[in-house]
């Protein structure tokens, strides 16, 4: 089955953004934004929260953070999940017609999906004001655009685990770990026959991934355990390799080169000071201890520019994967923190 | 001009192994173990000092840290400098004729570093007992070797940024950086004719580099600029990328698959506390903050299991290159350290 289907990802609705001109100056024809929604817009139009999705996942991963009872309860709110250009729902490299199909996709930005996201929540759903956006990884550098282009566009903003400008050495790893899906000489300047034709160059990536994205620790300690999993090696290729496989390498670049490039400065001339004072929204920022893509020192660093940000540090030995859902007690530390950020 | 060269390297002196049977169980014809030596051994043979290098290294590293008016005094203290199988001068696959040649060179252990070694400070030179034995990450690997393997013949042990077993984290960072090398389609199973044909895979390898040897906060603070350059991937390029491309690819990996499989507890059954229980040298176990290679936690792990050790924790945000010799402060401190481990 092929994995950017309903089958695997569940039902998704689709806005049609027509002629939709990038950041890049690139103008995408009959672009589309996918997106999920789960609850009930209420009639004060006032009870939607936003919650755009991390690299290589999809408008489905976010679900996981929703449920009854739980601190994002769709009996109370309605949520709206964005799939981000690139995603394989939303226009993406791997559904888009010649000329910008594969290899041939055109440059997007963050500010690209926040300016589609934008046009769903006020033009399609008429929503003045989000009650929240929040989102992990990506999912947090476009809650940080969202907070800093359209400030009075929601009441909360609640970034895990992403900065207002890529790190420096983040963007070392994103060199890294796109040359990683380069390198397979299948690849072909992303004019593979099939995506599983660039399985070499996609278990490459995985394994930059087994690097960075848990801890040393979550070595050390054997964590891996936990999953079911009965060596190191085996969790690699099992949890990692097996993630990875079934994506497609444009889609994957596509989204990297966004994350590598995000930057919410730009939105006032390279001004990170100035952009950052310009949000309004009650802003709880989140890091994981241990993250090797985004350190809680530059996420507190941001808090301190935000004006009257939160600084909230978890997390566990899973480092940046601490928002995978891999362990109950993690998965309850983040939806204590939505119980405070809505609380407020 | 070649780089495994006297020209580039200075001087070496060469012990002819004869046939050296590797721990692998392959027997290596003619086997050449190359080494300097800096200073006079003393009637007493109570003066010498083994420095063991680090991967991609030759004897001529350690050679910064030995001076006249340092701790490392060579007026005082009889210095041999032993080269690493794979480095290019003991056998390596870039010396040695077939069958043992290029991709087919057999595998090496960081204890068959250490029996040579040992043969040339105890048969050739006549030492009973050296003055210390000191070296930073494979270095320090040889030197935990050395210090369980022959416990009376050193009398102190200084082991930088190294672990008596190679992290978990950290193999999984060889698979990754020694599949760089492989990933280059010219490396051709390690028989490409000339080593600058791979350099793709060398850069590639450079890359992973230039991601874990310094930390995010040496990028955060644009500490590169230091070193003369005006950007980071200027950095990356002129410093990374130049130091690794003119190495050998089947040089590089010979040393990185011993470095992957260290483990001094296979000198005791794979009984981590014997082994290490078994050290009477004085110990100086020295890590670098931030190191994501061998992290403090796990270095300081190791000297609570080592009789009598003390544990320092040093580094700038160079971390694990911090014994690079990139900051005159961080040199100055590991001088300081080797003055007190030589003063006790």
């Amino acid at each position: 089955m092929s994995y950017y289907t309903e089958e695997v990802h569940g039902p998704h609705d689709y806005l049609d953004l027509g002629s939709f001109e990038l950041t890049s100056g690139f103008i995408l024809p009959e672009a589309t934004l996918a997106y999920k929604t789960i609850g009930t817009l209420n009639d004060a139009r006032d009870n939607a929260i936003l919650l755009p999705h991390m690299y290589t996942g999809t408008s489905a991963f976010m679900t996981a953070y929703v449920g009854p009872g739980r601190p994002l309860d769709p009996e109370r709110y309605f949520f709206i999940l964005p799939a981000q250009f690139g995603d394989g729902f939303s226009s993406s490299p791997s559904n888009t017609p010649p000329p910008f199909d594969r290899g041939a996709f055109p440059p997007v930005a963050i500010s690209d999906d926040v300016r589609a996201q934008h046009q769903l929540v006020t033009g399609h759903f008429g929503i003045e004001q989000l009650a929240m956006v929040s989102g992990w990884s990506m999912g947090g550098q476009q809650t940080l655009e969202w907070a800093v282009r359209y400030p009075d566009a929601l009441k909360r903003a609640v970034p895990f685990a992403a900065t207002a400008k890529n790190p420096d050495h983040t963007s070392v790893f994103c060199d890294l770990h796109m040359d990683a899906l380069r390198s397979d000489p299948a690849f072909n300047n992303g004019f593979y026959e099939r995506s599983t034709d660039v399985h070499v160059g996609l278990r490459r990536h995985a394994q930059a991934f087994a690097l960075m994205g848990p801890t040393s620790a979550m070595y050390r300690g054997e964590v891996w355990r936990e999953l079911g999993f009965a060596s190191r090696d085996g969790f690699v290729q099992g949890f990692l390799q097996a993630y990875f496989l079934p994506m497609d390498p444009n889609n994957l670049l596509t989204q990297a080169a966004k994350w590598r490039a995000a930057d919410v400065s730009l939105n006032a001339g390279g001004d990170m000071v100035q952009a950052l004072g310009r949000i309004t929204a009650a802003a709880t920022v989140v890091a994981f201890t241990g993250d090797l893509f985004f350190p809680p020192e530059d996420i507190s660093a941001d808090a301190e520019r935000i004006p009257g940000a939160k600084f909230v540090e978890t997390g566990s030995v899973w480092g940046h994967f601490t928002m995978f859902n891999l362990r109950e007690q993690d998965t309850a530390a983040i939806d204590q923190i939505y119980a405070e950020a809505l609380a407020g």
